[in-house]
């Protein structure tokens, strides 16, 4: 009911086709919020893939899945796209264990981050140095820091409402915090999961290698965990920390993007793609990450068959592999657009969770960014109002030098929820709302539309 | 890192209130998401007075806890608002079982609706009739209704991003199904849920009594339970439907509003009242309808004192009871600031689940929505992109006659989820995030403190 007073004071900036292409849009919607197709197969991914990380059987079924169903769309081709990936295994499940001979002994929750390395079998015992930050640990005389385990536990700031900012924030310690501990001597380090909630889950993520190629051992904590560790070490200062991971480093494995495509009418060789990634974190079902954003993709061609609509550029939809590691998935497609000499009109990515739609990141030429804004009214009645530049998506990016002008564009979606899943056992199916998902699907589906129909962008040979 | 983009993109209405408004707006928004006291407040009365219909004891522990929420917050005063309400009882759980000389028997989950009548205790037993809409059932020959149970079975429509439509476009059948059915001879109606979910959950509701007072029995029936019902009457249509409810009305209740104020600095005698409503379905815990409004409301007061901002008006949490039956607590407030000529400048009432605001529904003159819209740039920042003319709250709506010219509004937030919940046991504190109801906490309190702060509206006296 409000929609229709809302909707007759927007002032639409594009009058003359809101009136022939509105009709359109609406009916990508309405036939989203009516399907429960890929919400269907989001649940199926999450069940016979679960920690589908690179180089694992579960990342080949992944690929097995998602190729048989686009195969059972009747796409104008479905495709393999080869590529060597990481194969970094977390082994078995890692343990650690507070020991204070005041207070006796807890285990913790963690998680190995990505590209750690494993402790050896027997595990290592040390005392533990906390810090909030990188810098305060550098602040540190080397000494404190030898043969030490180094904690940072820098929490997560709620201070904004983009949940992204306090990500941000916050990552430099796992992502850099390992290195910069062994560049001091430390043993170890067990970083303070990057969440916004306050549970017993640990969030893993990559940690980045040293020069040389090799690692510490580094986990994850549970934000419970944390405060744990913390509370204790301020009671025993010299508590010693058992850690044991088994993490390592396995061969290179032969893994795939998995590529369906409707071809384009007008401009066949113009490529639009949309896509997510296909791998999640081992220790993950990864439905919002990015499991949803896979199926969003498919669900984009899904739309566009059932609602006859014929794009006249190709479009792709793209599920990226080993996106969490090493990016090969991403590398490898544009690579082949760059040996091919692809032009790639439009790329969208959902990699944010797939909650709600909010909105379109942009990353484009100023002209070509207000060039879109002319489209931004269609999107209001959907709750989609924030069009602006920022990043795209990880995988989508490396297109930016293989087809130079091409226009990237990331999925915004409403952020609150999302780092309370984030690389962990959290990011459940059930976590994830059937319309808020399908919002997301057509939302894609409605900019490709337009963008396409419309000619919108500078690199369009319809202008030519 | 977006926002920021996006900002400099942003034209502000107001620039030059903006430098100095923004900082009180931003600490707003800061405070509540940093806070997790309205939280757990959530979850204390979702643990110790679920269930809180009015009448019940349960309510009436409500009441005692926000009340004494209030009392610890050094409020310049809070109060007990006296009325009578209905107390209608479900009394034990009922039983629906279908009875199928073809098929067999099946127990299906129902949910009595509010003042429906109860079967007595032997329950009845009839054969059913499916109709989609109260329309078709007219269309019927009274003789085929006449001793039957008639099912209303049209489902909830998806096609709409608001699911407030969705829900409007089948509730009828709950509000008027079952008087109607009793026009035509039917001894009871049973109603499927009105609901966007497809689980096993029923959804209350109240439904309208009769012109002579009474009702039928009339029950809603979860998605699962009603297709269960729709299939087997589609093999065997002389099936029989067995029904027990033990619903009664018991003698008006004495039950309370409860009141909060911060006395204004300027104008004490002009009322700000933010509301939600406490009382809930009495087979749910009633964590987003409306518990979660009534602590959002509590919120903006606390978030007033923590950040020392002294409202030129009087600003009034206000826990309405019985919204959900006979609006007594609405009628009551309504009816005591007639008797004391009090002067309300705005209201707004959180009664559409507390997860993230996307906007206000404005119910004002044109020139008082138009000059609201001045401080629209203000939320953008935080997703409130929608300020549109509408309904506000049950609550509030009562004062547009007591007070003419008080502006009234409604938080509006992401319908996406909201009727997967309500009236329903699925209504779990589990459902609520933190960050998305405090969003909606700080969106009511940034209103209140700009329209307070600005006199914004026509009914000012600062204006006089």
């Amino acid at each position: 009911m409000y929609r229709n007073t809302f909707f007759s004071i927007t002032i639409s900036l594009i009058f003359g086709f809101k009136i022939s292409g509105q009709t359109e849009i609406s009916k990508i919607f309405t036939a989203a919020l009516q399907s429960d197709i890929a919400y269907n197969n989001l649940k199926t991914l999450c069940e016979i893939a679960p920690g589908r990380i690179s180089g694992t059987e579960s990342a080949a079924r992944a690929v097995e899945f998602t190729k048989q169903i686009m195969k059972d769309m009747n796409l104008d081709s479905v495709y393999l796209q080869e590529m060597k990936v990481v194969h970094w295994s977390r082994g078995e499940k890692e343990i650690a264990r507070i020991m204070s001979a005041k207070n006796g002994i807890i285990n913790i929750n963690v998680s190995a981050l990505g590209l750690s390395a494993g402790t050896g079998i027997r595990g290592i015992t040390a005392e533990v140095i906390e810090v909030k930050s990188i810098e305060e640990l550098k602040s540190l005389d080397r000494k404190r820091v030898e043969g030490k385990i180094v904690f940072f536990n820098r929490p997560f700031d709620h201070s904004w409402f983009n949940t992204f900012r306090g990500y941000s924030a916050a990552v430099d310690q796992r992502v850099d915090g390992p290195r910069e501990a062994a560049n001091m001597g430390a043993i170890a380090a067990v970083v303070r999961s990057v969440t916004s909630a306050s549970h017993d889950h640990a969030h893993t993520g990559v940690t980045r290698l040293n020069e040389n190629g090799d690692n510490i051992p580094a986990v994850a904590v549970s934000p419970v965990g944390s405060d744990t560790l913390s509370n204790w070490l301020k009671r025993d200062p010299g508590l010693n920390l058992y850690l044991r991971t088994n993490c390592e480093m396995l061969p290179e494995e032969i893994s795939y993007n998995v590529i369906g495509e409707l071809r384009g009418t007008d401009y066949p060789e113009q490529i639009i793609t949309v896509g997510g990634h296909l791998d999640s974190w081992d220790n993950s079902p990864g439905a919002h990450d990015d499991g949803g954003g896979c199926m969003q993709s498919i669900e984009v061609l899904r739309l566009f068959r059932e609602l006859n609509i014929r794009p006249k550029r190709t479009v792709r939809a793209v599920m990226f592999m080993d996106e969490e590691i090493a990016q090969r998935g991403g590398l490898k497609y544009a690579e082949i657009a760059a040996e091919r000499d692809e032009h790639h009109y439009f790329a969208i990515e959902s990699d944010r969770g797939v909650s709600s739609p909010i909105g379109f990141s942009i990353d484009a030429s100023e002209e070509d960014f207000f060039k879109l804004l002319a489209v931004q009214d269609d999107f209001k009645e959907y709750g989609i109002f924030s069009f602006f530049r920022g990043g795209s998506g990880v995988d989508i990016m490396f297109l930016k030098n293989a087809s130079p002008g091409v226009v990237l564009a990331g999925l915004v979606t409403d952020p609150q929820r999302y780092f309370d899943y984030h690389h962990s056992a959290n990011d459940t199916f059930d976590k994830v709302n059937r319309r808020e998902m399908q919002l997301g699907s057509a939302a894609m589906a409605a900019i490709i539309y337009l963008v396409d129909k419309l000619d919108i962008f500078c690199n369009s040979s319809s202008e030519d």
